[in-house]
């Protein structure tokens, strides 16, 4: 994202969540526009036509697991690219109108995967309220704020309470106090943003005959120069049971050596390869480069055979 | 499923809806009393507390993959084995009341996959339409039985047709004909079903040390031994971001001596292996054996071990 | 060999042996002076030092396997490359001095190696016979020519015959008829050959760290770019028992993308690597290209590389 | 070798070698008959008959590399197996008829790899002297012993100055202080030396189908246990160029399970898997042990898999 900064960024809304919380972590959100949107096809459609420059969309959850909506509507459509990624801490709040008792909670509204993960809270400390479901926790806490609600508090981010005008009755009530959402950046093709020594390559590896060893060779493209794998999960072409693409994050910057050979490796053994881009980690970690694949190892490799082919 | 069959089946409800087809599919519930289920979970904690015999739930569905609760489920708590697979054809039909003229159904009432799986057929001959989303499939029969709906028509399941006393005005409107989903007879421990020769064993790896390369080690415990797998996935094991356990299908029975020795070898590179079951494989296909990885083969090298190591 | 052909070749000597029937099978030693050398490492110092254009020495035999004073001396000393490999067909003559009568003979004499692979047929036909060890073959024939001499008859090659005046007493007295020796002609480092799609790549690999697993490292470097090797054989390095390089025969021409990578993640996962050249099979059988590693397939996937690089 | 102990022992002659030197380091050596053969061949055919209880033959020189006469003789004919192995400091000595002068030595004689191995100490101390080859360093100590002895003196064995009452004109010529050669000792079948931490396996491995990929194979099915290689090494088959059998010693005792589960893996990939024994090692270097690859890890895994097959 070099240069003036883009000017609209969608997300995946509505206002509220921890989708807008990853948002505004970055420091260009605070000088564009934001776009909120109802689904994550229509965050990244609105890059793809062009509506918005780019788009922050939840990819992965340590509890839940992958965003499957998110991989694969990377792994389809026109090409996009991560460009940068977001990781936020889950702390779930329980919200109610500022008058309200809290004592007197008897139903209390959010979304399935916040109620599943405030299961141990609610039972110790709210046993016998009702639970009912919404679409976003943000919903919740729309929900309640109405003066006629028949909901007496919502489980939300944080970030609702003030958007929704409710008071904070208790915080950190998540049963995982380490849960985190991985929110990532996507725009439009465009050169990476430059390496840092702690990258990240996102991909997705389309086998084209599925025979037994296909993965496995997937792998070793990988391994045998080095590079190391961060994720890696199956998802259904959607052609038959058991025909599968691998969504993958790497090690390391496409402007490494040692992942552009790995990439082209796969390049030539898979039907297809999308890259999804290169670009910081946002824990920081940097590569751990195993002796002979730096790009150093890799130029005196390319020096040398270029002089034995030459006769030298 | 031995002997007698299990007087009691639990199942995900509510009724009508393709799981509940899946389970008519076998032989053994036309004599057994069928328990609809609110959530998986409670499926399979019926199981786990003996209060049902054994239960069936949806594993994966050929356009949305994995049933990810079901995965996580079986791969914790009280272990559970698998002991059976049925693949059922996803036929939506458009159901309504008998009365309606299918030219004025105005809003469409289905569960957001099935709204998916039908968009196309949607828009080319409803284009008008208003679609919202209900819990399941067979929930949205129901709202629409009701003879004050406000709902039209429901995208269901054929089954759901005769349940709640409506009209089937188009059939196999989803957008690919040959979706389908698997769905897994699950029972608490005990000896598996005897090997077909087309088989299928389930099991959980837990990667215990994080490092580079262990999922190629887990890979090569498979390989070495000739063992096929059918499906790999990665699922988070909710300790951080980045921490994965693998669940896995693979070619061949517990009783095979290459898928034994493979499992012992799992068993010895990874924190821990849960074994999820052997059974028929839905589809029939018989098992690939590599030259040298025969029950034959295993036998004749273990003899020939034997001797050299008495001095022969 | 490109351009004018060498004036001066040396060869192992003495006259008269396989040797020199390999050497004599190029067209270009009508036209050159021929040098025989006492040692493999006199004709290989011979090239060395200029004093000759090229040598001839023997590599490889389908009996006796390796000849490793030519692997150790090519793997050490100034470089040297292999530009061509001839395999000539180990056919043993019995010859004798022609007024020798071939019942009266008593004692033979002729190199141990010919002695071992013609032990049947001297069992059968000459079973009283006493076997005496030349240096060489042709040394043999040479011992026998005398008119004083006290050997009766010399295992040799067919060369021998001629050049020592002897008469051959019985042709194909090798107990095993399809025994080849594969020779090499060797010249200081030169452009190689042009590739013909039948070639062969020898080098040396010394490998730096010996922790397990670092032969498999090496094979997969190979294996990684579908790159089948011909033959690898360990030799000592001398600093130590267990220590030990790798004397290597792949597929395919160092021009060829596959073999060019997998040099360079040789040279890179390797302590040293010496390129020994590549140059036409003597067999003539053509590489076979694995999908995916054909020069045409490493060109697209290095074009697309640079695409995404770019941003496109 | 428990028990009584062989009353008789070959080995390969000449007396005074560092074979002899070799066979007397072992402690039943001082009650045993020793029988001088003239070949590796016969000295394991005397084993092979009868004749023989143990013989003692070279293996390996750290500068010459594997002794091929015996991997060859013991990788065909009736099974022979190792028992125990002897390393042997190469300290080359040289000796003369105690009258002579050693400023007066004209002309040096000794087995070839003696000859090469003292290269730099007699172009510095005898620079005038011409050598000449025996067919054993103990043959020129025997040449030299003879009064009228055209030659004035041998390099050889320490041992053989006793043997041949010679006087020791200079200890340690050889030009590597570290050279070693390795010496086995080889029975008839019986059940190996018990395990102790510290032993070695010795085999051949024939590779049956000659496809790519073969070798890789055969270090899988080591490395997938955790076994490391200490030797390994093409020799040919015989049959044609190209043909290969391997030769291989690897860490640790048949006795321990993954050394069994690697031969037995081995077995059923290759054609065919002669076992040559397993024994303690001379350098007394203790198995490295991978974790989940001990016996107690094979014995939980097994036991694991016998509980799961029966539904526990």
């Amino acid at each position: 994202m070099p240069g003036v900064p883009p000017a609209r960024f969608a997300y995946l809304g509505p206002e509220g969540t921890f989708t807008e919380t990853a948002l505004r972590s970055l420091p260009a959100a605070a000088r564009a526009e934001l776009v909120s949107c109802n689904t994550v096809s229509a965050a990244l459609d609105a890059v793809r036509t062009g509506e918005a420059d780019a788009a922050v969309v939840p990819m992965e959850n340590s509890i839940e697991g992958s965003v499957t909506v998110t991989l694969d509507e990377l792994a389809s459509g026109d090409p996009l690219v991560i460009t940068r990624e977001v990781t936020v801490p889950v702390r779930f709040v329980l919200l109610g109108r500022p008058a309200t008792d809290v004592r007197s909670v008897r139903v209390v509204v959010t979304h399935p995967h916040a109620a599943a993960q405030c299961r141990n809270w609610l039972a110790a400390h709210l046993p016998h309220a009702q639970v009912v479901h919404a679409s976003s926790t943000a919903q919740a806490a729309a929900l309640v704020s109405e003066p006629s609600s028949s909901y007496d508090a919502a489980i939300a981010a944080p970030i609702a309470a003030d958007r929704y005008h409710l008071s904070t009755f208790a915080t950190d009530i998540g049963d995982n106090p380490d849960a985190v959402t991985r929110f990532v950046l996507v725009s439009r093709p465009a050169p990476p943003p430059a390496p840092t020594g702690a990258d990240k390559t996102s991909l997705v590896a389309f086998i084209g005959d599925d025979h037994p060893g296909a993965l496995l060779e997937v792998l070793e493209e990988f391994s045998v120069r080095g590079v190391n794998l961060i994720r890696i999960e199956s998802r259904p072409t959607g052609a038959a049971l058991g025909r599968y693409r691998f969504s993958i994050d790497a090690e390391g910057h496409i402007a490494d050596r040692r992942v552009g050979e790995a990439l082209m490796g796969l390049r030539r053994v898979c039907a297809d390869v999308r890259f999804l881009g290169s670009y910081p980690r946002s824990d920081e970690v940097p590569a751990k480069i195993r002796p002979g694949t730096a790009d150093g190892d890799f130029r005196a490799a390319a020096d040398w055979l270029a002089r034995l082919r030459q006769g030298g």
